[in-house]
């Protein structure tokens, strides 16, 4: 990899992965598709305003999609797409140096 | 990997890394040793008393370490220490993301 001169794709995608909390969500949707409360379990220090702004974020980003099931209640689940998926070597990686490391 | 709780391992590296600068700090650095005008040559955007104080945290978190040469000028560089270099999968798998899916 070349390292003497930065690269804007590298300085965008550390952008999204840099805000807070889109690590720990994304780690949590590879574990399969997810209600807001599932997620919310696993996070609890995040506020609902700030889960719900980074999904929608998410969602535009095209890293997440929101499913609506209409059933009674209706239910809503969110779930990783293809290039969300495609992140789990980056969350891999942070774990693995975060076992080894911290 | 276990996706159905968070580890906090996972969540002191993300933190770690999704500081603002510090992803592309250690990627100027994976590129050998360097001085403060060469790490702001390639993040020009960052002021300096950003880069200090990311510099300061680096080293106090044992990522980066500060070498100071006693020339005429002094020469001060900054290089990864072994737990900053094994940071090296992270930064490259957030590369690959970046140049496939942005």
């Amino acid at each position: 990899m070349d390292y003497t001169t930065m690269c804007p794709k590298y300085e965008a995608a550390a952008d999204i992965l840099g805000k807070k909390w889109t690590g720990r969500i994304i780690r949590v949707l590879l574990g399969g598709p997810k209600r807001f409360k599932d997620i919310k379990e696993q996070i609890p220090e995040m506020s609902d305003k700030m889960l719900t702004d980074r999904m929608k974020e998410l969602e535009c980003q095209g890293i997440v999609k929101r499913q609506v099931y209409p059933e009674m209640p209706v239910r809503i689940e969110y779930e990783l797409t293809e290039k969300g998926n495609a992140l789990e070597p980056v969350i891999e990686s942070i774990q693995e140096w975060g076992e080894h490391w911290l």
